[in-house]
């Protein structure tokens, strides 16, 4: 087909009297779908059904050590789980709190800590008169909506393929005492599927900021979501690097279960240096007694051991591949060569990121919901909501079944081609 | 037996010697006990054990309706969740968050969230020159850590058996609008085992702070955790007393099934009125998806409704009881008449509050655990450790073995007799 950037007006407006009669066509279908979070489906829930018989009355409820986890303790996860997380997480269980369900918390308790009462020592940021963190953008709305919610000034830094543009970070950091964070999706990267280049983690290790307190938020969310069995995205472990550059107390590295098991009713951790373990446990012991050990057990023993997770991976790829397939390829079909938008082609993760022309991201997710297709607030991938260029879409294709994914897609393509067309038309 | 405080020296100085030999006995037996925190025992998890079996692969994970709870979402708790918990605290479902594993954190959050963001639109806290909080005394040490943490200036409040003195609190809030909080146990308190009476509940509700953003921190961490069938104590429902008073924001009720079923894997909640509910969600939202649905229904299934929840604790009543009917017994056996020390008789919660002579708490603490019984440390029970009379000692009954204890309280008393013929000795 010819790409609608060649075609003239009368071609264009034909072209939109078509789509227009094919949208009504949607309309009439009274959709439902949902390709706006990203949640596991069903079939990836079942997947750990299993959890739920390893732990029964007749099941001793206590650690290898003795610890019973019925009972108060234990501040900062039993062993069994450190271990297992450290192996997810590739850090040593010596570095490693184990959290309650949300690993999202334990962000928000980092910031809400460093606000409070600063980080090993420094001054409260609470106390100080401009807080700015990096963001490299597009990127996750739930950790723009925390600095935000804290009054904390958001930077956007570019992306690319390869990670943040890290001339831009290593410049504001090392000149700018009051940047004191930067969130970080390393692999997989929400929304972009994006995995950072090992050159991108070595500058990170080796940045030079200005504020002692600078740290960067790590959330290795995907770390072993992988789509493909041979062809996974790696990157260097980002505190080891950091330990190696002289830079130990750096990073937060943040990692859960959420995606691997159930939402929500999983385990989330936090990896750091040992100083800053040791300052976080100074506040953590006056915020809780200890976490939920029952269910760190139970995660345990469904998994045995990281080989246990990586083969429950694998099961959880084989059900959501054929869905990010089956987007990339109606993509391909309806919009290859149109010259009208782009899309990222992830090998793990949770989504797709897909940019429109300038200007046609609010409108294209608007008209998608008109006819039943929700999608991620166009905006929600940038600090403030506040995307400059109007263009990136976020696509979560792992939710819906199969064949209303396929249904969704289509429709989605369908109205980022009417509103390509309207805009090269002037239509406003 | 005669008061040692009625014997002369010589009596005295006989009455040592032969306690003294009696303590070396007790060393001997290279002990090993811990009457120190408030923990249930092994029979009393082993009560909550048919909560594992409640959900297995085999059982539906979907509320009434429809939620799967496997899955992301429901921000402040499953509907079935609100019923149990709301029979469970005396309060409509409508005015509760479900939150995670611990009340302790939920509290501290409250704190951390009016530190950084203020109540209901006044300024944050971390804002002001000073903040400080009513802490009536003895009582919970982690409530205490928590104020203190964060910087909040102590207030001790003597305590009574109808509570606080309310003379006192209602002359400082009224006064002083940098008072911003008080903590409460309104029930079995934390020590004392005493329960607020009607009138000073009604005190409470009909408080005229001079801080808008004046709330009371109600802890009622044992509700329902009487030690008797039908000599059980009550308090009105604060609330709904706040709402007819015309204060229906200035209560914020804190309560968990910590010692309900497993401590650390229960649920929490917070009950307030709509307007403080709305002004929390808006900071929820940040910190967290959801908190651990599985969990909240697992324990709606194991206990099915409030009255299934109240034959459980008359299980757990049926275990401790005799643990304080032995301790109380040792005590009243060992040290009535004495004129050396005083104890509460508790009808329910945790504890037994144990009150030396002036000036002897921190030395019989000591004396029990070069014995091996480790009790709390002494001044736990007050603001920054600070017993002015360093004479209260919180006695937590519920974690060893009958036997265990028998022996524990034993030794304890004879502890309390040593330092105090020291004491009348004027032996440092």
């Amino acid at each position: 087909m010819k790409a609608y950037t060649e075609m003239d007006k009368e071609e264009l407006r034909s072209e939109l009297a078509a789509l227009k009669m094919e949208f009504e066509t949607y309309e009439r279908m009274d959709l439902h779908l949902d390709m706006s979070r990203g949640k596991p489906c069903r079939e990836q829930l079942d997947l750990s059904m299993g959890m739920m018989d390893v732990l029964n009355s007749q099941v001793d409820l206590s650690c290898d050590d003795g610890t019973d986890c019925r009972n108060y303790g234990v501040l900062d996860g039993i062993a069994e789980a450190k271990q297992l997380i450290g192996d997810m997480m590739e850090n040593n269980p010596d570095n490693i709190i184990i959290y309650g369900n949300s690993s999202l918390n334990v962000m928000y308790d980092t910031v809400s800590r460093a606000m409070t009462h600063g980080i090993m020592g420094n001054t409260p940021w609470c106390k100080l008169d401009k807080v700015k963190f990096l963001c490299p953008s597009p990127g996750y709305d739930r950790h723009f909506a925390i600095t935000e919610y804290f009054g904390i000034e958001m930077i956007p830094v570019p992306m690319s393929e390869t990670g943040p543009d890290m001339d831009m970070v290593e410049e504001l950091v090392s000149k700018d005492d009051s940047i004191k964070g930067i969130w970080c999706v390393p692999k997989y990267s929400n929304p972009q599927g994006y995995s950072y280049s090992d050159e991108t983690v070595y500058r990170f290790a080796h940045l030079k900021p200005k504020a002692p307190d600078f740290r960067i938020f790590w959330d290795n969310a995907y770390g072993i979501h992988h789509l493909y069995d041979h062809d996974q995205d790696y990157i260097p472990e980002i505190l080891m690097e950091c330990k190696k550059a002289g830079n130990p107390d750096m990073v937060y590295k943040f990692a859960s279960t959420s995606k691997i098991t159930f939402p929500g009713s999983g385990i989330a951790s936090l990896a750091t240096s040992l100083n800053n373990l040791e300052d976080i446990k100074k506040q953590l012991k006056n915020q809780t007694i200890g976490h939920d050990k029952v269910n760190q057990l139970r995660h345990v023993r469904f998994f045995g051991d990281i080989a246990g997770m990586v083969a429950h991976m694998r099961k959880h790829a084989s059900v959501i591949r054929p869905k990010f397939e089956a987007v990339e390829s109606i993509f391909e079909k309806n919009l290859a060569g149109l010259g009208i938008g782009e899309w990222t082609h992830p090998m793990g993760g949770y989504f797709i990121s897909f940019e429109t022309m300038d200007g046609c991201a609010k409108k294209t997710v608007h008209l998608a919901m008109k006819a039943g297709v929700k999608m991620t607030e166009a905006g929600a991938t940038w600090p403030y909501h506040d995307d400059p260029k109007d263009s990136n879409i976020r696509v979560a294709p792992t939710y819906p079944p199969l064949e209303d994914l396929k249904v969704a897609a289509e429709l989605f393509t369908l109205c980022v081609r009417i509103v390509s067309v309207e805009k090269l038309l002037g239509i406003e």
